[in-house]
This record gives structure tokens, C-alpha cells and sequence, in this order.
């Protein structure tokens, strides 16, 4: 029941990345996936509106309505669509089609759509386990996520551990990409009401913490922006600037996540031994 | 799928009008009537708390027993109370009275009450939408909502809209009223976890931004009210002063919003070419 | 409807015990029963996640899987696994097995757990009533408790009471014990999403708020703690330490919550006319 550091590249450099509620944390497993290319071991914590946009960007990446899709990567032949049968509670047996109003559990809790990929029929071994949680992690079977729910299953009494204070003694460095307004404001704040802002909050000062802002330039130009960028970084944390672009809303301005590649970047820097990565002509 | 504007009176001044967990949220409905007479464009965004207040007070307005209802005005026969048939997971024909249990999306989300008014069953034209959504436009068919949900049902992919983004662009000026003591503070410090507060961070501050706070005369007292009102004021939002009178919990004291007419003028004011309210001797 | 003060021992001073997110929150059932034992009438307030704790320590305290529990102290038979039979939404009579699955109301609302002490079906005497509520009142019979839900369940319309204001009102005294380093922040910035910091926000500062921190170590040592402590201690509300000690994570240092004899001791002192506790060589 306790949480289990990720098995694979223990050697390598642990690395949290925190991701928040902002479009461009559909670029997350992207960054997490180069990350794991430098060596790192990587487990991304999310908050609750995060997931909303790693789900999106699952059924991009995956394509929504193949029945037989093609995993980008390390994929599973888990979302082939195949016929199923179960007991009602009448004891009668039933095709798939009529439970659908009441797998509750298979919709996404922010938007409430039911994507063939968050159905639980289709994801007959893990029914055991927690069906948000299952979700993320056979949606993308590379990367390795927790989540809040996860911190709450694993305390059942004294003596267990506390999963934000685990993961803040394994990990070498804490990155937040994208890092948003909300997220920014709480923890220059102290606010901690989930998994990660309670890393944040335990975190060990002497390990890098780097964070990249990402909002709409509106958003950014608000003067407590600047305060609260200026509160994280008299705090010791690594700010990674935002850039300035054409933002997903299609307002043009500062405010836009650096780039994948400038970021990767940053982290390694930080991380002693660790592989740069490489900007060179090839 | 992506948010409209509202249709009607598009031509007037575009109002927004947010309104939070405070008592004076049953004032809601009457002081959006009133700027729509004035030729005002309104959009209500409420926090999830307030959508309590709004529930209750439909109740009153409407009547919780009257098996016909004269609605206020522009009122629907949505309320009528006709016996409905609906076929149930064994194939059988049922009535309504039985299937009460399971339609859990019929409840206020707060208090959890099932008012007649709550009941899917009786909203059978709006079954395929959002039901916490359909609720309040249905107990208010004249007004406009945009809820917490419809913020993230909009966007499914690079290209949606960011429905915070285009409120804000629609809109020629924001009216938080009531205001209260939570998303005071919340606004004073730069957090926004829900459509109403995030709109408040991107908000254009060329463009005004009325609040009119609201709380129980304890709550006002306290010394942080005054410095979040000062940071409000700051940032050159304008202030609509509380009054002193008997509050809903029976206090005495500060912390009264202030008078609906009180409000439109002040909105009105701030609209240049809108119509202003007369406090003439009529 | 309408909340009612315990009624037993009002004639003793009124205190108002709140408990947050921190593993010390297993201790609150002993420290209410000891303030009750110097004859103070206590009302709990908890927020959502102490909600979990108390839960896991009624585990601890019953024992899980004991068919007929002793309760520790005022315990009733409301946890005696009776075989128990109810009638289907077929009309047909079925054992209480098979009603698992859409029981979702008797699992704990932060980790999804279904103890056998959250089944509705144990707790037929309270099938009316808030179940989540009812868990707890019903794991601590000889306590009381006031959840974030009752305030919303109380007030349906004008006139109804405000019940943070009316526990305000009531009490003499306000404890939170313990206060977790999110519930800290929010305080000492006006922030009241719950219950609990409704009570505190409308505070009335002529009487004694006592505040006693938990936090693991490398939370406490946070800046922000100290700047949080600092504003809470400047609104005169009065701090009870925290201890160095080994601390529930396996971490050494300050953050462990006072003892609950101290704590029960700095109430009494601000309790004029209360029995103080003895710490006599007994
Ligand atoms: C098992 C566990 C133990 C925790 N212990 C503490 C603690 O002792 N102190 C603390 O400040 N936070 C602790 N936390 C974190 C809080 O529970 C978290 O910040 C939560 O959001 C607080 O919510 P509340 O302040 O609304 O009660 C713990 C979390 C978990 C999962
Ligand atoms: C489609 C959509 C896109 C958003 N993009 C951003 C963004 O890029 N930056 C930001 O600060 N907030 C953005 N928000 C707002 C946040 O999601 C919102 O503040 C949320 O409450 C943050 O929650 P979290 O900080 O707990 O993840 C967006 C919201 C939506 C619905
Ligand atoms: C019946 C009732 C009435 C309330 N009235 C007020 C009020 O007038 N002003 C206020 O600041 N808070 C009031 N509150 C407290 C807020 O509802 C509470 O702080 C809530 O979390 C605010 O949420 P929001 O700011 O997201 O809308 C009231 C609560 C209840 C249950």
C-alpha cells in the first residue's frame, strides 16, 4: 500500500515535476519524457486541474476514436475496445453499452466527458485500483504519476508513511512546469491543500526547486505576479522566465511556459553529474 | 460547444455580474433585472456557494408547492408537475416517484436538499445538458449563468476557448456583488481556483471593476477586511461601501451590501452612454 | 433543524474545539474528553481532512474487525455486525453483501476506505440523518460534532440561522488543536472556505482564541510559519508551543503538536472560574 519510488533509472538523478492547471501542461509529458532521455528517474505530481489537461492531451496523442490506437510510446494494448460482459446486480449477464450512466468513475471529474479512454470496461486490470489514478497512468504506461487521492489511501494509522514528505526525502530536485497563477499565489502564501503544495511547503531548501510560470499575458501583467515571483525567488527557488508569444487563448504577450528544450536545460544545470542536453546543429 | 455571448440586447453595455457565498445573494436576480432595464447586457458567474443562495431564493420567488407556478416573470411551464414515464435498467416502465434515489444530480451540491424544483424529472427538455447548470437557468429563464463547469466542459484541446479569457474580453465592465469575506481575500491575494476569481486576475484594469462587499458585522470588523479592501482599491477597483443595519443572523452592525439602486447607479456611472437610474419623486 | 448547543453540562464553560489536517488529530477525542472532564461543554469542529484522521483513530480505538466491539468509554452496539436485510429497488429482499457497490455514501470522503464502521447498513438508527455526520457521531458517541455540511444544510432561507455565527455566538472559548500549517495560512489571511475559518474570521477577539501548531519539521521551519504565528499572535490570539520530538514521519524536531496536557491547561487558565488541571505527584 505504501508509495513505491518509480524501479526503473534509480541510478539517475530523482526528479519531481509538478504540474498545475494550465494548458501547457499538455507539454508535460513531453518534458517528463525527455527528462527520463537525460537519465532522470521522473514522477510527476498534478494537481486536480492538471489531470484535466494530461487527459486532453492523451486523446491528441493517441487519437480519440481508433479502435485499435497506436501508443506513442511503451504503449498498452489496453484501450483496444473489446466486447465484455458482466453480472448486474440482478444477476442478469449485460452487454457493456447499458452501464455506461453508471460508471460514474470513468469520467473525467473536471469536465465531466466520458472519453472511450476513461471507461472502466476497457481497463479490466485495474479495476482494483483507484480508477482516476488508473486512468493517468494507463493513458501514458511510460511515465509515473501520484496524486492527491494517493496521499489520503496511503495514511490509514500511526506509523504510515506521509506521501509528501516520502516523495520531498527521495527526490534531489522539485521542477513545477507549468507553475500558474493559482499554484504561484499559494505558495508564496504558504497555502498547502494538496499533494504538491505540501511538498512545497516540507520542501528542503538546500535542494533546487525550479519553477516556470505559465499564463495568459493578462493574467501575467497583474501586479501580483511580480510579488509573488519575487517572494518565490528571495525563497532560494530557480525561476525559469516565461516567453512571449501567441498563447493558446490567442492573445499575443508575455506569459507563454519556456520552451521544453530551456527547460530540460535548467533542470540539468542544477543537477550535478547529470547529462546537458544538447542544443547543437544536428 | 464553445461559450456564446448572450443573444439579446447585445447592442447595450456589457455587464458582468459575479457574485459569491454571501447571504445578499438572493438580491442576485433582482439587481440582474435591473440593469437588464437599464439596457444592460448581464452574465451572472457565481461561485458554487452562491449558487446556494441562488437555489433557496428561487424557492421563494417561485413557490415550493404550487404544482403550477406563476413564475416571476418570463417565466416557464417547466415546473409543472406532469407525471412522467421513464423506462428503468430492467426494461421496465416506471414512474417517477420511484427513481427519486438515484437522480443524485438533481441536489443542490451545498446542502444536498431535493426541492421539487431540482428534480431532473421535471426538466425533462433540458436532460442532455449540464443539470447543476440547467437547474439555475431554468429557475431563472430571463437571467444568464456561466458556472465553474462550463469553464472546463468548453475547453477539450489546443483551440478551445479559455472561457475565463473570453468573458473578460467580452465584457465592458465586472460587478462583484455581493462580495464576500473568502473571495475578498482571495482576490486581494491573487489566488483564483474558480471562473469568477480567475476572471478577476486576467481582468483588464483599464475596464471598471465594482465590488460591493458583504458580510456579517463580525466579519467586517475583523482588521484584515480593511487591508483587503485597501489592496482592492489599489488596484483601482471601485468600492460600493457596506451599510449598518439588522444583518440575516440578526446582528447589528456594518457589513450590510448596499442598496440594489444603490448599486446600479454606481455600475451605471461607471458605463459611459448607459442609461442612469432616476431616484426621482415617482 | 436548526443547530442545537450540547445540551448536556452547558452550565460549564463553552468551548469550541477545531482540528485540521494533522496526523495530531488522532489525539482530539482524548483532549475533548478531558476538557469535558473538567466540566466543559464541547463542540468539535473539524475540518475535511481531520475528518480522516478521526476516522483512522476509531479504527485504532474499536479494533476493525471485531465482531462486537467494546467501545472505549460511553460506547453503544451500533457497530455489532448484524446480519441485515433490505428491500431492492425489484422489491426483492437481498442480504446486505450485495448492496456494497452503491454504498457510496458510507465510504470516507478523502481516502474512498470502507471500514466496516462507515457501512450505512450498521448504522440503521441514523439511515435519515447526514451519513457522513453520522460517522463520526456515531464512532464518538459521547462527543459532539459540527461539520462544514451543517451550515449548509441549516440555512435554506432568509431568517434560518448562520451557524458560524451562531457557534460564535455560543462559545467562550476557541481551540484549534490541532492547527496544521494550511489552516494556519489561511487564518492569518483572512482566507474562511469552511466552517472553521468562518468561526475564526468573525472571531470576537475579547475572547480567547488558542491556537497549537503541528507540523512536520521541515514545514515548521518554513519563514512563513513564523510570519503566519506572528500575524495570528498580533490578532491576540494566544500559541501553546510546539515540541521537538520524533515526529509521526520518522523526522526528529520542532513541529509535534504540545502535549495534551498542556494544551488542556493553557485552555483552563483562559477559562476564569474553570477547574485547573492537576499535574500533582499522583
Ligand atoms: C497523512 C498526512 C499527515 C499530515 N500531517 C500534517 C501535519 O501534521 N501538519 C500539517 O501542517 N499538515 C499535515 N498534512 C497536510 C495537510 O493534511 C494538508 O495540508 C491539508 O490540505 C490540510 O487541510 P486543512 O487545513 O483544510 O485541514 C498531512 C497530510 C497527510 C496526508
Ligand atoms: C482551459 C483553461 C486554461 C487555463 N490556462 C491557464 C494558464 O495557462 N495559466 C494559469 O495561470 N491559469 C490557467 N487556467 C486557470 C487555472 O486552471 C485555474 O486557476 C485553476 O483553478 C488552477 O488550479 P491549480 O492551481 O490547483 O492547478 C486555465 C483554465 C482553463 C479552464
Ligand atoms: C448561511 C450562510 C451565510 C453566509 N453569509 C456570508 C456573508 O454574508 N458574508 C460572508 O463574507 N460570508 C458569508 N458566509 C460564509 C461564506 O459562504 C463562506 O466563506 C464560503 O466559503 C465563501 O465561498 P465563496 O467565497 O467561494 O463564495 C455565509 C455562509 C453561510 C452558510
Amino acid at each position: 500500500m505504501s508509495w513505491q519510488p518509480p524501479t526503473s533509472a534509480t541510478s539517475g538523478p530523482r526528479v519531481i515535476l509538478g504540474c498545475t492547471g494550465s494548458v501547457a501542461t499538455i507539454k508535460v509529458p513531453e518534458l517528463a519524457r525527455r527528462l527520463q532521455e537525460r537519465g532522470a528517474s521522473v514522477v510527476i505530481v498534478p494537481t486536480k486541474n492538471a489531470c484535466h489537461f494530461l487527459r486532453c492531451q492523451a486523446k491528441v496523442d493517441v487519437g480519440p476514436t481508433s479502435p485499435n490506437p497506436k501508443h506513442h510510446r511503451g504503449g498498452s494494448q489496453a484501450y483496444v475496445n473489446r466486447p465484455e460482459r458482466r453480472i448486474t446486480n440482478n444477476g442478469e449477464l449485460r452487454g457493456s453499452d447499458s452501464e455506461e450512466q453508471n460508471s460514474s468513475s470513468d469520467q473525467c471529474s473536471r469536465c465531466g466527458s466520458r472519453s472511450p479512454f476513461f471507461r472502466r470496461r476497457q481497463l479490466p486490470h485495474l479495476l482494483s485500483g483507484d480508477v482516476e489514478d488508473a486512468s493517468l497512468k494507463s493513458l501514458y504506461p511510460d511515465l509515473n504519476f501520484v496524486l492527491d487521492e494517493d496521499e489520503w489511501s496511503v495514511w490509514g494509522g500511526r506509523g504510515d508513511p506521509v506521501l509528501h514528505i516520502e516523495l520531498r526525502d527521495w527526490a534531489q530536485l522539485l521542477v513545477i512546469a507549468p507553475l500558474d497563477a493559482n499554484t504561484m499565489a499559494k505558495v508564496a502564501q504558504g497555502l498547502c491543500d494538496n499533494l504538491l503544495t505540501c511538498m512545497v511547503r516540507a520542501w528542503d531548501v538546500t535542494r533546487p526547486l525550479v519553477f516556470c510560470p505559465a499564463m495568459n499575458t493578462h493574467m501575467y501583467t497583474h501586479p501580483l505576479t511580480m510579488k509573488h515571483t519575487a517572494i518565490l525567488k528571495e525563497l532560494g527557488y530557480i525561476e525559469v522566465c516565461v516567453v512571449s508569444k501567441r498563447l493558446a487563448c490567442g492573445d499575443v504577450g508575455p506569459g507563454a511556459m519556456a520552451e521544453v528544450d530551456n527547460i530540460v536545460n535548467a533542470v540539468m544545470q542544477e543537477l550535478p553529474g547529470a547529462q546537458r542536453i544538447s542544443h547543437g546543429p544536428f
